[in-house]
C-alpha cells in the first residue's frame, strides 16, 4: 500500500511534486487540488484528478498526506492550519520572522486533529538550517555563512519588470568567489551586502525605451540593487526565452570552527546545492518529508514539526537494518 | 545543572572529547578512566580526576555520558556493550561490515539497563551518512559519491613503517581533482580506485637503507598501494616532525540527480570537511551526540541509536522556540 499523496496549489512547486512523487514507488499523487478551473489543469502523471480546492474536506479519509504547494506571503498561513485539520500536511513556509507564529498556529490545528505538520521544509528554510544547526552544534564557537545563488530572485526580477519601459526582467544572484575563498580560509571575515553578492541582469526594453534611464533606475533602486554592484544587459525578446527561462538556484553554507589547546586546528564544513530547478529540488524535498510526516502520524505522533524534530531515517524508504548496513 | 560526561580511553580522540565539551557550557567532563597508571596522565581541563577503569562502575550514579574513546577494532566491540550497562554511552564505531551486529549487542545491553548507545558518531561514519541519506532520500534515482581526503590514513603510514629500512613513514590520501570535476558535472562516472583517489607518503629512512627498494615496495605492495598511483618522498626525521605531525583529514559526498518530465533538471548536492586535526573534529561531533544521547533518555528513550535515528534538534543546547527563531 502506498502512501497517498495530495498536492493543494498547482504551480512549478506543484507540478515538481509530482516529478518528486514519480521517484518514490512507494509513494502516489492521488490528488491535485487547484483554485483554477480544474478542467484548465494538465497534470503530469497519468490518471491523476483535478478537484476544485473546495473539495479536499471529502477526501479527508483517502489523503494520508498534502503537500501545500502556495507562497507564504498569502496562501500558507491560512491554508497550512486549515488542512492540517484534514490530513497530515507539509509546506515551504519561508517567511523568517514569521515561522514561530505559524508553527504555532499549525501545531494547535494539527494537534486538535490528531495530524503532522511539517513546516518551512525545503532547502532554505530547510536543509541549509539543518547544516547551520548541527554545525553549531558540533563547533559551536565557530561561524556560518550563508551565500546564495547563482540564482534567480523572483523578487528582484519583479522589481526589475516594473520599471517603465521594461517588458521582462530577470535578475541573478551570484556570491562573490573571493568572498567564499576568505571564508573557506576561515578568516571569519565581516562583509556588507556588497561584499558577498553581486546581481547581473538581463532586460527585455519596450520600444523606444530610455535604456540608460533603465540601468540608472536598476542600479540605484534602494533595498533591490543600490547595495550591490550590478551588472545590467540588455537582451531580445527570443535571448530571453532562449537562455533565461530556466528557475535555477544554488548556495553555499561554510562554517568553520576551531579546536585544542591553543585553538590551532581549523575545520571547515562546507554544504553547497547547484540546482537547475529550484522549484523541483524544493518539491523532491517536500517528498521525502511526506513520507516522514506519515510515519510520524502512524507512530501516533500529532502537531507541528520543523525539520530539526525529524529524525533523519523517517525520511528513506528503506528500513533501519538496511540505512545502517548501506548508508551508515 | 550541566551534563555530566566521562570519558573512557584517553588518546587523540579523548584529548579531543576534553576540547570539544570546553566549548559547550552545559556539558562538563567530571572523570577520565583509562588502562594505563591514572598518574601517567595529565587532563586538559583543570580539575578533571583520572581513575583506572575499573572504577567506572562505582560512578554509575554520578555520570550521565560515557564517551568510549577506544578503537573499532578491538575496545569498543567490547566496551560499548559493556558500559551501557552502567552509563548512555556514545562511540565512534566504524567498522561498516559490523555496524548492525555491533547495533544489536549494544541495544540489548543498554535497554536492559535503560540507557541509550548512540553508535558509529563522527564524519564518516556519521555526518557523511547523514548527507548520503538524505540526498537519496530527496533525489532515490540519483547517485552519491564519496571521496576521502586530502588526509593522512592511519592503516597506511603503519604499512609503509613495517618494511625493512624504514624508519618513520606518514601516507596521505588525495582526492584526484578530475574526479570530483567530473562528479560535479553530473557526468555519473564509473571509477577504479587509481581514478578516485592517489596516495602521497614520506618516509624516514634508518642509515644505509636501499631507498629504491623501500620506493618500490611502497609502490607495489597489494591491498595498500599497488592499484593507486603513488609518490613517494624521502625526507629527514626533522622534516617529518615539523611537517608532518598533524593529523588532518577531509572528505567530500557529492550527490546528484535529475528531475522534469525528461529529467532534463540536473542537481548536485556536495559536502564537505577540511579538519586540521580528525580526532579533534571527531570527538566534536561525539560531544553534541552526547547531549543527544543524556536528552533522549531524560525523554525515557532506551536502546541503541545511531545518526540516523537523531532529531538534529536535539543536538543544540539551544531550544526549539530560539532554533526555530535563529536557525530556521
Amino acid at each position: 500500500m502506498t502512501i497517498r499523496i495530495a498536492v493543494i496549489g498547482y504551480g512549478n512547486l506543484g507540478r515538481g511534486v509530482e516529478y518528486a512523487i514519480g521517484q518514490n514507488p512507494d509513494m502516489e499523487v492521488i490528488a491535485i487540488f487547484t483554485r483554477r478551473k480544474p478542467e484548465h489543469i494538465k497534470p503530469v502523471t497519468a490518471g491523476v484528478k483535478v478537484y476544485p480546492i473546495e473539495d479536499a474536506v471529502s477526501m479527508k479519509n483517502i489523503i494520508d498526506v498534502a503537500i501545500l504547494c502556495g507562497g507564504s506571503a498569502v496562501d500558507l498561513p491560512v491554508q497550512t492550519p486549515q488542512y492540517a485539520r484534514l490530513f497530515n500536511v507539509v509546506d515551504s513556509f519561508d517567511n523568517h520572522a514569521n515561522i514561530n507564529d505559524h508553527y504555532h498556529s499549525v501545531d494547535q490545528a494539527a494537534k486538535a486533529a490528531g495530524k503532522i505538520g511539517i513546516i518551512s521544509v525545503g532547502w532554505d528554510p530547510g536543509l541549509f538550517s539543518l547544516n547551520r544547526l548541527i554545525s553549531y552544534a558540533i563547533s559551536p564557537q565557530g561561524k556560518t555563512y550563508t551565500f546564495w545563488g547563482r540564482g534567480v530572485s523572483q523578487g528582484h526580477s519583479d522589481a526589475i519588470r516594473r520599471i517603465k519601459g521594461v517588458k521582462d526582467g530577470k535578475q541573478y544572484t551570484i556570491p562573490v568567489e573571493a568572498a567564499l575563498e576568505s571564508v573557506r580560509a576561515g578568516k571569519n571575515p565581516v562583509f556588507s551586502p556588497r561584499d558577498k553578492h553581486f546581481r547581473e541582469c538581463f532586460v527585455v526594453t519596450e520600444d523606444g525605451a530610455d535604456i540608460a534611464a533603465i540601468e540608472y533606475e536598476i542600479k540605484n533602486m534602494p533595498n533591490y540593487f543600490s547595495d550591490y554592484d550590478t551588472t545590467v544587459h540588455f537582451i531580445t525578446e527570443d535571448q530571453m526565452l532562449q537562455d533565461h527561462s530556466g528557475i535555477p538556484h544554488g548556495g553555499f553554507i561554510i562554517h568553520t570552527g576551531n579546536t585544542g589547546a591553543n585553538r590551532e586546528n581549523k575545520h571547515v564544513i562546507e554544504y553547497n546545492v547547484k540546482l537547475d530547478s529550484n522549484p523541483e529540488f524544493t518539491a523532491s524535498i517536500l517528498a521525502a518529508y511526506a513520507r516522514a510526516a506519515y510515519r510520524l502520524n502512524m507512530q501516533g505522533e500529532t502537531g507541528c514539526r520543523t525539520i530539526f524534530d525529524i529524525a533523519p531515517g523517517l525520511l528513506s524508504k528503506e528500513d533501519a537494518e538496511t540505512l545502517r548496513a548501506q548508508m551508515l
